[in-house]
C-alpha cells in the first residue's frame, strides 16, 4: 500500500506565518515585545520596541510602550517551590504551560490598552522564567544545564506570532555560562568613541557591562559585581514588613554602622576576578538572617542595618569598578536599584569623580532595559545574527542565541 | 550614545544554516532522522528516511537505516523517577540537558556506523521524553499539559542539523489531546482505495488508526485498545525474572485460566467509547499486582498467568476493532508486540476472518514505524504542512506540529 494513489489533504489556508528570510527580516522595521521575569519573581516586565536594522549598518530601536504585571500568587509560589527545588514533576510540567497561558493574556491585555494590533508585532522574544542555572555542574554532573521554564510552542499557538526563547540553553552547549546576555546590547546601543562606558545594572544582583571606547566585541568584560537591591529588599521585607525601600528612605534616616560594614566587606566575592557571577548561593535569606542576628545582639537600630546595607551594596559595585573595570568611564544605571535615590548617593559617594547617569537620560526607562534587551536578542535571532559574546560567557563560538517556535 | 556611529560586528561566516522555505524544502529529497523514546524506556529507537514529496503530490519515502540503542542506567532512573513524580526541579533540568547530550552522541554514533555524513542530514525530528502528559487536567488545575524532555537548542548546537520536537504542545494548546500524533503517517502511508485499514501498533499500550477506504482525514479514527506488551512484560519481570516474554514463549507453554480471563475482561476501559487512551494510571504495577495475587490465591501456574495476560491483550485489542472499527478491515500490525508470536496467534483467534499482516511485509520494520512516523513528523514541520488530526485528538484546528531548533 506504500506509495499507493491517496494523496495528503492540505489544508492550503492554514494560518501559519512563515518565518522571513533574514534577508527579508533587516529589510524592514520589526515590532518586537521582549517579556522578562528575573529570579526575583517580582513583576512580568513585558516592552513593545521598534527596531530596525540590516547586516551592513548599525542598529537603532525605539520603545514603544512598556508596562509591569504582577504575578498571580498561585503561580509565584509555583516559580518560588521550582527555584528552592522542591517542586515535583507534574507541577514543573504544568508551571511551563501555566507560565505560557499567563504570558499570552499578559501579551494581549498590554497590546490591547496601547490599542496595538498583535498581527503589528513581527516577533516576541520570552526570556522565560529561570527555576535552575547551573552551567558548571556540581555533584558528580558532567555538563552544564539550565531551565528557563515557558512552552514556547503554546504561546505561538496561543497569539499565533513568532516566539523566540531558550536563549541560554546554546550558549551552554557550547561550554559557556549561558550568560551574562545583555552586553550585546549594551555593546551595540552604548558603546563610544569618545568614552569608555559601563552599563550597570541593579537587580536582585548587580552586574556591569564595561566597554573601552572604540572596543571590538572580544574587548567587552561583564560580570556580577554583588548584590543589587537583594540584601536591601530582603532586610526590608524581615524588618519593615516592606516590599523595598521606596526611594531609599529608610536608608536615608539611618547611619552606617563600622562593624556590621566591616563584616559585610570581609565577604570574598567583590575582591575575586571576573569572570564571576553570583546569586542566592551567596547573598540569600541565611546570609541575611547571620547579619540580622549580628545586628540585634549588638543593638543596632533596624533603619541603621538598612543604611549599611546599602552602602554595602553601593561600595561594592565601586570596588569592582575601580579594581577590574575603570572609574573614569561613563557609568549608565538600570534596574530597580536605579529608583534607591540613598543607594545612588551612596555609589557616587564611593565614585566621586565619575559621571554616573541613568538610562532613562538616555530614553531607556530603568526597569525597561532587560525585558527591551531581549526583544532585541529576538530580533537578532530571525536575523540569524550572533548575541552571545564568548569573551563574557566564556562560550567557544558565536551564536545566534535562542530558538523561534511559530 | 544612543544611534551613535558603532557598528555591530558581525561574524559574516558564522555556521548557521538557514531554514528553507517550505516551497525550497518540499522541492527535493529531505534525509531525516527520527528518534523515538517510549514511556517504558527500554530503547532509543533511531532511524534515517528518505522523505519526498510537494504541496501538489503524497509523499514516499525510503528507509536508509534504523537501530535501537539502549538507556544508559542513571539516566533510565532519572526518567523513571521523572514519570513516578519523585524528581526535583535540578534533576528535570539536568536530565533535559542529559538527554539532548545522549541523542546527539547516538545520533552521531548511529551515522557513523552506516557511514552517513551528518551534513546530508536535512533534520531530525526527536519526540522527546514525556515525563508527563495531563491533556484533561486533574486536581484544580484548569488547563492540560505535557512535557516531553530533551533540550532542542542544546541539540542543535551541538549537531549544527535543524532538530524539530515538542511536537504534542501545540495541540494541547488548541484543546486537543496531544496524542495520537501517528495517524498522520498512517493516513498517508497506508490508506487505500480498496479496503478499509487499521494500523495497529502494539507498543506498552495498543492502539489503533482506522482509515475506511477512501476517508478523507476527518474520517479517520484513532483511539488506545488497552494494555499492548505492558501487562505481559511487567508479569514476566516478576515471576520469570526477563525484560520480555520473547517470541511469546512463555505464553505459548501454558493454559488460558478463565478465572482469571474473566476478572480482566470486568475492566470497563476496552469497551468504553472513542475518543479514549489509557497508560500507567490503569494498567500498571497496582493492577498487576493484584491480579498475581489473585492467581497467587487460587494456584494459578506461573505460565498459566502470562497465557492469560497474553489472550487478555488479544482480545482486547480484537474486541476494541469489533465493536468501534471493522473486523473485515486490513490490519497492519506494528511495535514490538508484533514480534510476541503467541500474541499475534491469539489476535487471529478472535478475529479468525480478519487479513493481519505485519509492517514488516510492507517495508518497514515493526520497532521502526513510531520513530520513522517521527521523521515524518519533522519533514511536514519545515514543510509547513498540519500534522494533527482534529478528528483524532479533538483539537479545534489543523497544526503543523512541533518546533524547530536550529
Amino acid at each position: 500500500m506504500i506509495n499507493n494513489e491517496h494523496w495528503l489533504e492540505l489544508n492550503k489556508n492554514h494560518s501559519l506565518r512563515g518565518i522571513p528570510t533574514p534577508e527579508e527580516w533587516l529589510s524592514r522595521s520589526r515590532y518586537i515585545i521582549g517579556i522578562m521575569t528575573g529570579t526575583s519573581v517580582d513583576s512580568i516586565d513585558i516592552t513593545l520596541a521598534k527596531f530596525i536594522g540590516s547586516k551592513s549598518k548599525h542598529f537603532i530601536f525605539s520603545i514603544i510602550s512598556h508596562d509591569s504585571y504582577p504575578f498571580p500568587e498561585t503561580i509565584k509560589i509555583g516559580i518560588e517551590n521550582a527555584i528552592r527545588n522542591t517542586a515535583n514533576p507534574r507541577e514543573i510540567a504544568s508551571l511551563n504551560f501555566e507560565l505560557a497561558y499567563l504570558f499570552s493574556k499578559t501579551t494581549k491585555d498590554f497590546l490591547a490598552k496601547n490599542n496595538f494590533p498583535i498581527e503589528k508585532v513581527d516577533a516576541i522574544g520570552v526570556h522565560g522564567q529561570t527555576i535552575w542555572h547551573e552551567p558548571k555542574p556540581l555533584n558528580g554532573r558532567k555538563k552544564g544545564f539550565t531551565m528557563q521554564l515557558v512552552s514556547l510552542s503554546t504561546m505561538a499557538q496561543l497569539l499565533k506570532v513568532p516566539i523566540v526563547g531558550d536563549f541560554r540553553a546554546k550558549d551552554i552547549a557550547a561550554g559557556g555560562e549561558g550568560a551574562p546576555l545583555v552586553p550585546i546590547f549594551d555593546y551595540e546601543f552604548f558603546s563610544s568613541k569618545e568614552n569608555d562606558i559601563i552599563a550597570l545594572n541593579i537587580g536582585g544582583i548587580a552586574n556591569i557591562t564595561y566597554i573601552p571606547k572604540n572596543a571590538k566585541i572580544n574587548q567587552v568584560v561583564a560580570f556580577d559585581t554583588g548584590p543589587g537591591n537583594i540584601l536591601i529588599d530582603n532586610a526590608v521585607k524581615i524588618l519593615f514588613n516592606a516590599n523595598f525601600d521606596k526611594n531609599g528612605e529608610i536608608a536615608r534616616k539611618g547611619r552606617i554602622i563600622s562593624q556590621l560594614f566591616k563584616k559585610l566587606k570581609s565577604i570574598p566575592f567583590v575582591r575575586r576576578k571576573p569572570p564571576k557571577s553570583t546569586g542566592r548561593e551567596l547573598y540569600n535569606q541565611t546570609l541575611l538572617n547571620e547579619l540580622i542576628d549580628f545586628a540585634n545582639s549588638k543593638k543596632i537600630d533596624y533603619c541603621d542595618i538598612v543604611t549599611t546595607l546599602t552602602h554595602y551594596t553601593g561600595w561594592s559595585i565601586a570596588e569592582n569598578i575601580k579594581k577590574f573595570a575603570n572609574p573614569m568611564a561613563k557609568i549608565i544605571v538600570s534596574g530597580g536599584g536605579a529608583k534607591n535615590l540613598f543607594l545612588m548617593k551612596t555609589l557616587r559617594t564611593y565614585l566621586p569623580t565619575t559621571e554616573i547617569l541613568t538610562s532613562e537620560e538616555l530614553g531607556i526607562p530603568v526597569q525597561v532595559k532587560e525585558s527591551l534587551a531581549f526583544a532585541f536578542l529576538a530580533y537578532l535571532r530571525i536575523g540569524e545574527i550572533p548575541s552571545n559574546i564568548p569573551n563574557v560567557t566564556g562560550a567557544k563560538e558565536r551564536i545566534s542565541l535562542g530558538i523561534i517556535a511559530w
